[in-house]
């Protein structure tokens, strides 16, 4: 691998160009070449989280999904366009790479947390160095935001996308202290539905486009029932153990 | 609150002292008082984190911990002696906001993440104006430094106390896509047992002193039956759905 550039993944935080670390901060000013995956006609959260730390000597490789509409995973042909996609996307990385040039992948919130860049990972880090820079997750940035701890001492806490069935989402509350529900969207009525049957509505807070331009904090139960919701909202559901 | 200094939970990440965020950086250089949580004897891992980006004018509150060494959280004598300590602790950081100086409370990883600040928080937000400023958890670190993806998709991921009974530890597991179990130490061969009869053994991770000095990183299939591990380690479970 000597002579080949270094592949880091950077994590860049929940959206607060901020709450990017020092070490993520060095590695962009180092590294000129910087790629981030973006939806069609979307400036990319990454992108725009990072703008601030980026110059105009930067580089920047635009990898554009190739959808403009959210297709579910379980349709027969979501996964093989995503991996032609993705491993065209590594290849471009690795052109870079296999030249010597060092690429900072951004990653909104933690690049190994929920991230699309593990899919750049699995496709090139047995060629090439990697260094993975972690970041505050998303969800960090949210319950910092509601101003709510969402953990403490012994509680089990279960991060679970929204879009599970109404059966499992319930088991799954039921069994947990606390709970971070992503993926949101339409699936709010489910949710609360889900929330309302294992006791846990009163506590629970939505967070929209969190400590990114437009956040929103709100309780749950004072959200009307015919609320839209962006996809990527969360609901933090706090441990409720030793804080009454 | 007018006249009254700010208090800040300032999350200083994992242990690295660049996995600091720059808005901690920025709030560490203009708050002059500094408190931090320490177990007698010990620096303190928020205190050796921030470290390097303190100045010699910065003026520490060292809180200490009233134990030297572990009591179980299910101790009768537990409860009321640390409820006494948050008590000074919180009695001495508002004695600096009612005399109008803001205090930035050092946190390990994320202050609203399994971290002691939420119990100053509790005790002092009602009556001063506080920001949390979210850090790069633990966790985040343990699995960038071990170079293992956590999640993806539509993966649930469980994070749970090594201190739960067997049986629940073992349910636990069976319901998780990725797990994280923290409080390691003497529960390994618990831990360890659950994994196995869930059949994620395999594709365990043991962490010790993630991005601290003294780091270590070993798959539990490799680590011998009578290796004893500390408190503070993290095992990681990486979800495997998709990565194969």
């Amino acid at each position: 691998m000597s002579g080949h550039g270094i592949l880091y993944g950077v994590g860049v935080g929940p959206g607060d160009s901020e709450l990017v670390t020092l070490k993520a901060y060095r590695i962009l000013q180092a590294t000129r070449h910087v790629a981030y995956f973006a939806k069609q006609g979307k400036t990319g959260n990454a992108r725009r989280i990072a703008g601030p730390h980026l110059r105009e000597d930067h580089q920047t490789l635009r990898l554009e999904y190739p959808f403009t509409t959210e297709i579910p995973v379980d349709d027969a042909d979501y996964q093989p366009a995503m991996d032609r996609f993705y491993d065209a996307a590594a290849a471009r990385v690795a052109r870079h790479l296999a030249a010597g040039q060092d690429v900072a992948v951004l990653c909104e919130g933690d690049p190994f947390f929920y991230g699309s860049y593990m899919y750049l990972h699995q496709r090139l880090a047995r060629d090439f160095s990697s260094e993975i820079v972690p970041g505050v997750p998303g969800m960090s940035g949210c319950w910092a935001l509601a101003g709510t701890p969402i953990t403490q001492r012994d509680d089990v806490l279960t991060v679970l996308p929204g879009t599970l069935p109404a059966e499992a989402l319930r088991r799954r509350l039921a069994d947990s202290d606390a709970a971070v529900i992503m993926k949101v969207g339409r699936n709010l009525p489910a949710i609360r539905a889900a929330l309302a049957e294992v006791g846990a509505l009163e506590r629970a807070i939505l967070v929209e486009r969190g400590t990114m331009p437009g956040e929103r904090v709100v309780r749950l139960t004072e959200l009307g029932d015919d609320r839209r919701v962006p996809y990527f909202s969360i609901v933090l559901v706090p441990g409720c153990r030793g804080l009454q």
